[in-house]
């Protein structure tokens, strides 16, 4: 099959450090093209992939100096995309919303999976003005603050799991991998080591946005605790020795995310995840087997020792059974056929009059 | 003539505080429908107008503290607007970019007018992406980036001159009135006023962007000369009096701004401007009859004591002659009914093909 992907152009496919969608794009890339489909990437220039890639920014945004309007890069690339729209037999989309009004314009069916929140009332409303567009949840979770969209399916993120050693036996720190900001709540992986009297690393980015937020509320409660250790962000090779040689990680989030990456790599790693219940948390772990899911920061600090009671290599096959490139190809190449038959069943007589009929049923507007 | 205006959402239109786009946008609306054509206005919810309002978010972005992803919101706006465009004969959009994937859905024709630089490489990449897309700038300077556009008209940006009570005598202090930023270089101002012994007023908004470096570069300046005052954000009204009460108004810049609309309301007033040589600047002041164009800071300090020599009603004239809501309104007016009546020429054959086309030509592409 011929396949378009369209990563976000804010990390190269694959990331140098943080950047969970485009790490979930590259293993996707990669296994397409092991199986003989052929794709063309659209990512930032400095990525390195197997497929033809078209490069739509000269490196990935978040660390090039130079680029400053984020959203034309976007467009750049959708342009791109859009123009060559009929050398493909199906669009995968993931750079969210954006891709919408370029998708109606074309006779190239576009499938999207969205990597962010959907439960934003601003973001609800952009996508009940598309209904049409159809899409690929990456949790159930996700779904829920738009039941009614046109989901063809749920397709889980997976990993590349030879990035990832397994560790048999896990080491004595806990670990907290991924990014400063009140929606991951670091100041509860610190409360937890400091209750438990285990020592704790930290690896995560700090966005300019969060770093009044990490001076202000994180770094002083570092400071306060001999027990943890601010590693700063980490790349791969890295990330996959904290993970493996430590008893246990934290992922004590506060917000509905919708799939949390850093549980899978974890576990691959043959390292227990010890959650918050939140978004898609309950769907990745294995609550008494892979981990536990807690309703409560005490719950989590309760865990702690139980950890100890868990295989680690359950951990790892759980990974290899439901979150590895390979599963999330398969399900993938099931979509893009779905899709990819189904474009002779009748087209809808005009997407405008879809809109035009959600804008009048939107309630409270203001004319 | 129905016609749909697309203001920003970021501003209320008017804006209460600082926001020059919403503001032009909004003394263009009034005066159409002062001149009986049928307007519909998409702007924020809390927007004051005389013409059909649609509310595409409930109040000014800016101020909202709820609202988070804007770009959904420009999203929900062009849905709306190209949902209904078969009830307009002309769209004019002020949003820039997002609109030209669905100004290519469209059979009601499309008229953009960009309010903000074009220079930056992704920006112009982008509108090379989109030839096709009728535009109009707002000075000649604006052009220079994208000579090859589809330009259908320069339209200066006018104001309500009502608004502003022209003072024929001018006061003692300088006045720099717009916002903090690298680009705007209030610093220079504060080294004018000290140089000439002036008091210097600074009524600017800073944004949460701009903070730090409001912090770092130029409280200190402040703080170090009892010469200088910062009055913070004003409203049109306030804004009105410092710039008519002043001897004159400095516009220090350090980037291409397209149109500084400022400059237009301190003339209304009758003060003159002392202005760096950049983007719009020579299009805007008369040098040596509203004010002076400077090359270098030392021109600025040199040009203080000329001020003396000027005609302050020169500077009202010329607002009202060249920069006033009514030859905005009618210069508009022209480039719509260009625009719709050439509606019957033949049409591209396909907006695609340009873009395919346009994609083999740009150089140095990575595939």
């Amino acid at each position: 099959m011929r396949i378009a992907l369209v990563a976000p152009l804010m990390e190269s496919v694959p990331p140098s450090f943080y950047g969970g969608t485009e790490r979930v794009v590259s293993a996707l890339t990669e296994e397409l093209v092991r199986r003989g489909h052929e794709v063309t990437l659209f990512a930032s220039g400095d990525s390195r992939t197997s497929a033809n890639l078209v490069a739509c920014a000269a490196r990935g945004l978040r660390l090039d100096p130079e680029a400053q309007d984020y959203p034309a890069y976007t467009m750049i690339e959708l342009g791109d995309v859009y123009a060559r729209a009929a050398q493909f037999d199906v669009i995968h989309n993931h750079v969210d919303y954006f891709a919408f009004p370029f998708a109606r314009l074309s006779n190239t069916p576009t499938v999207t999976t969205p990597h962010g929140r959907l439960d934003l009332p601003e973001v609800r409303r952009v996508y009940s003005l598309f209904p049409e567009q159809r899409l690929v949840s990456i949790s159930r979770a996700q779904r829920a603050p738009l039941p009614d969209a046109n989901w063809a399916a749920t397709v889980y993120n997976g990993i590349d799991t030879g990035h990832f050693k397994f560790q048999p036996r896990g080491g004595d720190y806990l670990v907290f991998v991924g990014r400063i900001s009140p929606d991951k709540r670091v100041d509860r992986a610190v409360e937890i080591a400091r209750d438990v009297g285990m020592r704790l690393l930290i690896a995560a980015k700090v966005d300019p946005a969060d770093s009044d937020y990490y001076k202000h509320a994180v770094e002083p409660l570092i400071r306060r605790s001999r027990l943890v250790e601010f590693v700063g962000e980490v790349d791969e090779a890295r990330k996959d020795q904290l993970l493996g040689g430590a008893y246990a990680s934290l992922f004590p989030i506060d917000w509905p995310e919708p799939f949390g990456l850093t549980m899978v790599e974890s576990m691959a790693a043959g390292t227990p995840v010890i959650a918050y219940r939140a978004g898609s948390v309950p769907e990745i772990i294995e609550d008494g087997i892979t981990g536990f899911v807690c309703d409560s920061v005490r719950a989590m600090v309760e865990a702690v020792p139980r950890v100890a009671e868990l295989d680690r290599s359950a951990c790892r096959r759980h990974v290899e059974a439901r979150f590895s490139a390979g599963v999330m190809t398969s399900a993938y190449e099931e979509v893009y056929e779905t899709i990819v038959r189904g474009r002779h069943t009748p087209k809808l007589a005009s997407p405008l009059h879809l809109i035009e009929r959600n804008v009048q049923q939107a309630p409270g507007r203001a004319v």
